[in-house]
């Protein structure tokens, strides 16, 4: 069983019962019929499908909201606003597919006896093991399962074990709206426990893995998958830096930091976004203007004990390394609950190996007051690969900013100016990944219109007739999907 | 050293000495320094480089093709071809580069606060490992190295042991049109010897691998690269599927056989793309009419004492597996000279784990006499993955045309209509690669515009002004590339 805790006391609220590995076998049975009955299905079928989920996860917000707060302490505000931005994201995804981009259609006359197509297939069923920040967003049905069903692959979740009840009721929710909505049986299905997962990765119904956690667990994952081959898209741990130039600190320092310490204690610390290491130059006060700002911060609870007990053990490990630390000075309460910290670090002792530049995840950040801007960046692009990255400039004419970005961009999936990494808009152009440990696959991304890619594979289909080819090829492109004819590039609107 | 031997005779001929450990330290050092100056440099120019070495491949073509005829005894018309191919390869990834579509340039403007741009950087130094059997194009200028370069991205090849020499050679010939040309020095370099080899995938300063070989290798190299993160792109062993349809057979197995022998001894049956299992109805004499034609195959040299060695391991193995055989009766010769042979197994022995259903490289193959068409489906479902498959079919009517395509395609990368899958084609739609064990990366494509995918990965930079962003976004779209402008996908004549 899956015992469930209310983070706010350590109290144990329930749990729900693990899957048999004969229910496992039975849910990879009907995942693999339904591979083929969603290969074959148009996007704006799948749109209804994902349309009328969306709607459920609106209509059940409260009862949601509740049941997550229960679990995960987030607060009810947080967690409506995920649900909202769940919604929204599932109806975005469902768009791009029908945009159609996303099946890379192309045909090449190359002579009279030679023709060749080109499309994505769905890959097949997909295992998604979720994370425990975020119980919507990359949750039991998030990003990574809407993109996937966008893309025509069935969908297995796995329940995280520190939100077990949100996770099977959600499901429930999202499992009745599909087949509510025509989507076959099979489509959609959840397991719960930690052999269940390990039943899902080592199936060979299983396409491919999509996994939000931990480094060890994104580890784990890829070493149990190598051997068969299956892709592993992990999202794993990762410090994202924010660089402050001298013409940014001169402006305002205060507003920094106090957007700093906001940004980096956003869900207790918990976001896989959270600015975990800032440059600022000497002189500007950066690391006691932060202190004051930690001093004020309200504790709030982690997730789980597990990660109550690893940030204690972060911390005191930092501790060490770094040159001298503040935290909030408002007492800490019963359960998970922990306070805000701030540590001054050397540029000298971020070093390739300290533990400086691993995560800890939870409400804590470093400060490095730099005094050699050149010295600063040349300890960017030694940093290891990160999600996000922030740089606070003067404005578009200072003269700094063009060097910071192109030092930052080798390590990073996202670089923003003048703002915190913490929002992470669905959009056409985002990109949320980044160069190894952050993420196992750097050219992926699980959010934005690119995270379709990681489900979908090409083929080639050589000298068929029309009739063999998929509808979208046809000459009156009935989708009306851009295509790549000849190498030329064409929207629909301008076909033929 | 690197030893050379003629495989017609199996003499030594010379050899190329190890590259040092100190020489492949500058190497790395050198292409991380290029890494930069070429990620700034626009297609067009990398293009002028491309251009000049494809030049430099024709203008030394018959010293070339006699070099690798010494050292791999595939005849000189065939390497005469293989250089004039690589040649036109060169070309296409450069005019793919300057088309744009792989830069992925998206832009959105979210609202008045907040702008979102998505573009493709190349990762940095590429590691490629090329193959025996293809030594241009797929050896140390060949797919490989030319859509890396195209992409942006400096590239180290290591020398094959099968052709040292040539190696050596055509390196010297492609490095110095390259620098004469204007490519920085580190754009392009060759190591020779393993440990060089394990160096480079050992170094932090490459971002990325290429390998097209055997399994073991391509096993060994993933295993190596793994707790780096580095991504490996291996090219591996296959079982390329044929099949055959009732209609097709009734209407000319005679045909068909004698494609099939042509094919899959083809370059002494050492293509990746080599046919190794056909599938034929029944009662049409397939297993006879291939058994007549392969008596007929003049004995050809394999690359190496190695391959020759794994041939005789291979042969024997099936000889144990199969139902039946038939070979050349033409005497061979000395050397690595073997004899092409034809194995005759049954359906129900085509089971997972089977040596039938492995890759044996060389001039063999498998005839498969189905008597229940169903049954011989149901095993194509079951077949490994394979980079290609064929299927002759008795044209556009023949009612068993769509069911075999979609049966075969999940488990290959290209599927070929009454055509032998040997010649692949370098365009915009091929696909040349396929699940695994086929290759590692069942997304990737190393032969036509899809190449270059690998050697790119995206970022995102939010609220850049114009003068921080890529000049390739910037209003005029003075590339005239297609870009994405708030989700449409706008090809350049209709920009703005």
């Amino acid at each position: 069983m899956d015992v469930s805790y209310d983070p706010r006391t350590g109290e144990r609220q329930g749990g729900v019962a693990h899957t048999t590995s004969a229910m496992v076998e039975a849910i990879l049975n009907r995942a693999t019929t339904a591979a083929y009955e969603l290969a074959a299905t148009a996007p704006k079928v799948r749109k209804i499908w994902l349309t009328a989920t969306s709607d459920a996860l609106l209509a059940h917000e409260e009862e949601l909201a509740q049941l997550g707060n229960e679990e995960t302490g987030l607060g009810l505000p947080r967690l409506r606003s995920e649900i909202a931005g769940s919604a929204r994201s599932i109806l975005f995804y469902a768009s791009v597919a029908v945009e159609g981009s996303y099946l890379g259609a192309s045909t090449d006359l190359i002579n009279e006896s030679i023709a060749l197509s080109r499309w994505n297939i769905p890959v097949g069923p997909i295992a998604v093991f979720g994370a425990s920040n975020f119980p919507f967003g990359f949750g039991v049905f998030g990003h990574d399962v809407a993109s996937a069903l966008a893309a025509g692959c069935p969908v297995i979740a796995k329940a995280h074990p520190a939100h077990p009840r949100l996770s099977a009721r959600l499901s429930v929710i999202a499992r009745s709206a599909l087949l509510a909505a025509g989507a076959p049986e099979g489509t959609y299905d959840l397991v719960t426990g930690f052999d269940a997962g390990l039943h899902l990765v080592d199936s060979p119904a299983i396409a491919t893995v999509a996994f939000t956690g931990s480094q060890r667990g994104g580890m784990a994952l890829l070493a149990r998958a190598a051997p068969r081959g299956v892709p592993v898209f992990a999202e794993m741990g990762t410090v994202n830096p924010a660089f402050v130039t001298a013409a940014a600190a001169a402006a305002d320092t205060a507003a920094i930091a106090a957007g700093f310490v906001a940004s980096f204690t956003l869900g207790a610390g918990q976001f896989c976004t959270k600015p975990g290491l800032i440059f600022a130059p000497a002189g500007a006060g950066m690391f006691d203007a932060v202190a004051a700002r930690v001093a004020e911060v309200p504790p709030a609870p982690l997730l789980t004990a597990g990660i109550a007990a690893s940030f204690a053990t972060g911390i005191a490990e930092l501790a060490v390394a770094a040159e001298s630390t503040s935290r909030s000075t408002i007492p800490v309460g019963d359960g998970y609950f922990v306070a805000a910290q701030v540590f001054r670090v050397a540029l000298a002792d971020l070093r390739p190996g300290s533990r400086l530049l691993e995560e800890c995840f939870g409400p804590v950040a470093l400060v490095c007051e730099y005094i050699d801007a050149a010295a600063a960046l040349s300890t960017l692009v030694r940093l290891q690969g990160s999600l996000a990255a922030s740089v606070f400039t003067g404005g578009p004419t200072d003269p700094e900013t063009r060097a910071v970005v192109e030092r930052l961009l080798p390590n990073v999936g996202r670089v923003a100016l003048n703002a915190w990494p913490t929002g992470v808009i669905n959009t056409w152009s985002q990109q949320h990944g980044g160069p190894w440990p952050a993420t196992s696959r750097l050219d992926a991304t699980s959010v934005g219109a690119g995270a379709l890619a990681r489900f979908v594979r090409p083929v080639s289909l050589q000298n068929a007739a029309p009739e063999t080819l998929p509808v979208f090829l046809s000459a009156d492109n009935p989708w009306q999907i851009p295509r790549r004819i000849d190498g030329a590039l064409i929207p629909p609107a301008h076909q033929f």
